[in-house]
């Protein structure tokens, strides 16, 4: 359990020897979701030692092929494998139509219910909303229709035990269970253990921000406020600002002055363009502005546990 | 130059972590052929360093997605990276429905001209032929429409000088052309050698035929009567064969049965159900029928120079 973000392909366009592309896994409290779905993403989901099966949800930003090819190949393995349980992508209009298609020639009947939900630009309800997290989606900057995507932890209420409580005073499940509802502790020898001192209060749930594919814009500062993890669009350099401007992406410089603009806690550079090799250097520009930045590497896992302000 | 069969993909419905989807390059003298695109085939193109590019003609054989998921990135990196000659692909009806769908929902305008062209069951005329090749298409025995294709070298009706004729008699460029037109040689001492001495036939053409993913099936053999290398859908081991037959798919033993009776040079297995993780046993029973069986290996190459009759 916990709340960890994995790595699945950290290409742009096209996959190479060393990225693949855009896909991420990401486990709140054991609900997984997975964000884009590029070709090969049922192969990186393997390599992760995720099990395909426990994906419920799939988010899909944008209709671009490296965001979602490995979509239909990923639900054939699904249904293959016997799945029977629903499966729910969020994705813009037109998902539909070509899911549709290839399962009519191919004449597929998925034995599970595959729910398509067409996210739309209004940003006031969650798209999805559960015991473990919320998912809300919000347009971004990219050459066609796109989405950014926050999944924040629910709030626990309960109050948890201090490290090593239990066995200081060698509490019953009993005591530990009234402890956790707000009860002090009378010891065997009559001293009363205030509660304040045997337990902590819930932390405050923390929130993932997923912004890929897209250029910089200041509306998005107030949207990614203060975000523990941001994870942006860096298919450039700054050297590249102006092709990246006309394509709809980002550079280095551009989403560590949207993450210092934010406020958020940590950057994770994404996206990058098969023409880096060596992404150095672009750590490098993106440091000389917002300091805690790292690059997304496949089969990393980012525990959000980490993550926080520097 | 020569002609060559280089295996992409040699696994079944699902990639595993030693065996892609089905997906093959032919190459016959220069003029590339790709048999099929599984998931993940731009990546066993570059793997196998063939030039995609290089790729003008693309032959699905039916529209289940470990046949052609592939091909969509496929074409998707082939137009980013700046193609503009025509790629002609021949695949069963219903592939336009599916590439035309993914083409409008992400808003791409192919910079070159994607020629998609419908096979149908009239097995009369090849589907192409060229001053390399000729190919021919027919139907084989699956769970929906499917498509099996012979590639056949063209005849080359010219002459060739034998091994060390040049150097021999030490021949000029002039000697040589009228010695490959049917000229004897006039040596400067007045000595005639005679153009049988000098010269070679051109050598028999040689076929490849691709099968798979079918059942077996007697009208196959006259088809396939003699072809030098026959790739043959072997899915299942023969302990499997009832589970063969409900999804049209082929074993180790009618593989070997029909290149038997086909009187093939050399049998080619390949669509190897993740289940067998060692394939020395399917191996072992097609041996024990057609000895002159080899099984397919991501990223091996075969040249058909070396495929023979034993």
């Amino acid at each position: 359990m916990g709340f960890f973000v994995h790595i699945l392909g950290s290409g742009a366009s096209m996959p190479t020897g060393h990225r693949s592309c855009s896909a991420q896994v990401v486990n709140v409290e054991g609900f997984k979701i997975l964000i884009d779905a590029g070709e090969g993403v049922q192969n990186q989901i393997r390599r992760a030692h995720v099990k395909m099966q426990s994906i419920g949800t799939i988010l899909i930003s944008h209709l671009h092929g490296d965001h979602f090819f490995g979509l239909p190949g990923l639900i054939s393995s699904m249904h293959l494998c016997g799945r029977t349980e629903p499966l729910d992508i969020f994705a813009p209009q037109g998902l539909n139509e070509v899911l549709g298609a290839i399962f009519r020639v191919s004449n597929t009947a998925l034995a599970f219910p595959l729910n398509i939900h067409t996210i739309g630009p209004d940003t006031q309800q969650p798209i999805l909303s559960n015991n473990k997290c919320t998912i809300r989606s919000f347009p971004i900057y990219h050459s066609i229709e796109t989405y950014g995507f926050i999944i924040e932890e629910k709030r626990k209420n309960a109050l948890s035990l201090k490290r090593n409580v239990a066995t200081q005073y060698n509490l019953s499940a009993d005591d530990m269970q009234k402890i956790k509802q707000g009860a002090d502790y009378l010891m065997p020898d009559g001293t009363v253990i205030p509660n304040s001192l045997l337990t902590q209060q819930p932390k405050q749930p923390k929130r993932y921000a997923y912004c890929c594919d897209t250029s910089y814009n200041e509306n998005l500062i107030p949207i990614l406020n203060g975000v523990e993890l941001l994870c942006f669009d860096c298919t450039f350099d700054s050297k590249n600002t102006d092709l990246a401007i006309s394509k709809g992406h980002g550079t280095t410089v551009q989403a560590a002055t949207l993450a210092k603009q934010a406020g958020v806690g940590q950057l994770l550079l994404t996206h990058f363009s098969a023409r880096f090799k060596d992404i150095t250097p672009l750590l490098d520009e993106a440091h000389s502005i917002f300091p805690n930045t790292i690059a997304a590497t496949d089969l990393d896992m980012i525990d959000m546990q980490n993550v926080s302000k520097q």
